[in-house]
């Protein structure tokens, strides 16, 4: 994540892991959702955490959750419908249930169909936010299988030369395992800068860059600009403007609508602004691909190779996707999670409101 | 395709498809094809040529096609091995055959095993070159199904922050049918300019734009300058610097790696410059999902609210991706395709040199 996201670190108090975790599922089971339930969403949200994910964790998108659940449009007793079934696919009405939580469901469901076929896929429906997807599709690599997830919801971005919006933020991740080096880990929205990322921005008096936000007539914002109020600008796809590769932004953003969307049967936010998300789970089991030993070598190799590039003047290292979450997580299991001072104070005033939720405990 | 890479129209002789077509095939029977793969060679660059996708079509890619032909680098007559099967999934060998003919083979496989259980994947490996691989995505398209295509080949892209190519410019291709509107097709190399552009800007004389290529330690070029000669720059990630997002075109352009390459059990050109292409062809069977004709009608019903969003100051019209391709094929089996001079002559001198290859007939 760029500096600009980050909080000042006099704004920052640690805490520790563990009661983070302890807490949002306290908050979880306040919500009416089942112990089983809240320890699924506890995880997602904490593993989010501590890769250092901040705009899908729990500082920007807790309080928005408890929004949806107090005003009816989350359910936390979902009961997920089986649309359709075949060997390897599968299309589940998520029954508005919090994605945070019934994602992993599906992608297990997915693994398994792996499992018997080689590959499973499973698009889902109609359900609340989905968390930061990378980790749904980590739970892939858990099983020695890559795992390949897409979201699509909402309207603020773009297409390539338009004035009006027409699809969301749609993010992809895709993860595989290696041996020792840490799993590749890719999670990004096809915008040009993921929606979050916004407010973060405000929460730390952070500009935004040329290229990311177009004017409301759809004119590119072509230089550097404070953070707008929510509905001044619309999102631009990833490049920005055409001559940078907007159009590829635009259609990697189409991929989740053709693959959760469309293939779920259901409508796209453009059409129907009232829809939930949708999402495209697949699991690919690599063993019945090639050798699974082979397959790690080959990562490891690859994936050290490109750690050690020699950087460009003026940068540190090189990165691939999943290394720095990998180091975020291990250094935050030591020093704790850091949160924004504000997010701090919801959670103790959450903790005083709802029965059962524990304090943070601070580093 | 921007103007800047189109050629004059002074410069460009219009040659009906048909004769063109033939040409093509006469060339690779010459080469020593089949001839049934010579025709579906034929059909392959056709089709991308008709499809307006110059950098992948005769113009760009015949040449060195023969290159490879007479230099050996080319198999004429692979015998395609399947390394490992399962039901949904297959992992083959290309046998050092170029994908432009294989490639059709092996998504058929993938429409098959898709039939029969929801969804096909195949990992092929050690190949030549692919074409346009939304052509292959699009056969699926034809049997009711979504066609996703990836190919990881050549190592000329660097990773954001690195002073050292690891990467091709691996596309990504998807493809899915509608009723009634021209059907959704996005193929783009993951690059912020495909590589083949650079060739096309060479022959019509255009520039670079900022943040297209890298000088070689690795720092971003920022400003418009002539077309480089071969070997004096390297190619930039979608996004082309951190800040406008490279970090995510860099992400997509390690998808075909980890889908293609590593699933086949094979290493990237980072670390074996001597391998062949590398491809992820996977088939979705819209059926086993949910119904085909609602899937259709939500399709049409998206793909014109996106044709017709209105369009951003000094811009003509919104364009989803497809609906230029599919233009271009009807005006261009009327009025012909558009080839370079040079590109004629080339034709004409190999009709003189290689027995049953038909001369080009002029519009």
């Amino acid at each position: 994540m760029l500096e600009r996201f980050k909080p000042l670190p006099e704004d920052t108090i640690r805490v520790t892991s563990d009661s983070l975790r302890d807490a949002i599922e306290g908050i979880f089971l306040a919500m009416g959702n089942s112990s089983e339930d809240a320890a699924e969403g506890a995880n997602t949200l904490i593993m989010t955490d501590l890769r250092g994910v901040e705009t899908h964790g729990v500082s920007n998108m807790l309080r928005s959750y408890v929004d949806g659940y107090n005003n009816g449009n989350l359910n936390p007793t979902p009961d997920l419908k089986v649309i359709s079934d075949a060997p390897s696919v599968a299309t589940i009405d998520g029954d508005q249930g919090l994605a945070v939580i019934t994602g992993p469901k599906v992608m297990r469901i997915a693994i398994e169909k792996a499992r018997n076929t080689g590959i499973g896929s499973v698009a889902l429906f109609n359900t609340g936010h989905s968390g930061g997807i990378g980790h749904h599709a980590m739970l892939a690599v858990e099983e020695d299988m890559i795992g390949l997830v897409m979201t699509a919801a909402g309207c603020q971005v773009l297409p390539t030369f338009a004035a009006e919006p027409r699809i969301g933020t749609n993010p992809i991740a895709i993860a595989a395992p290696a041996r020792n080096e840490p799993p590749f880990l890719f999670d990004a929205a096809t915008s040009a800068v993921a929606g979050n990322k916004t407010e973060l921005a405000r929460r730390v008096g952070s500009n935004m860059l040329p290229g990311w936000l177009a004017n409301l007539d759809g004119s590119p914002i072509l230089e550097e600009f404070p953070v707008p109020q929510r509905g001044e600008t619309y999102q631009l796809p990833l490049g920005g403007v055409r001559e940078q590769g907007s159009h590829k932004g635009f259609g990697f953003g189409m991929m989740p609508e053709i693959l959760g969307t469309l293939l779920a049967g259901v409508q796209p936010s453009m059409l129907d602004p009232e829809a939930g998300q949708r999402h495209h789970f697949a699991a690919y089991d690599i063993s019945k691909f090639t050798d699974i030993e082979i397959f790690k070598d080959n990562m490891d190799a690859m994936l050290e190779k490109l750690r050690t590039t020699p950087p460009a003047p003026g940068e540190e290292r090189v990165l691939y996707p999943g290394l720095y979450e990998f180091e975020q997580e291990q250094e935050r299991r030591i020093s704790g999670i850091p949160l924004h001072e504000e997010v701090v104070e919801w959670f103790e005033n959450v903790s005083g409101e709802l029965q059962g939720v524990p304090q943070l405990v601070k580093m």
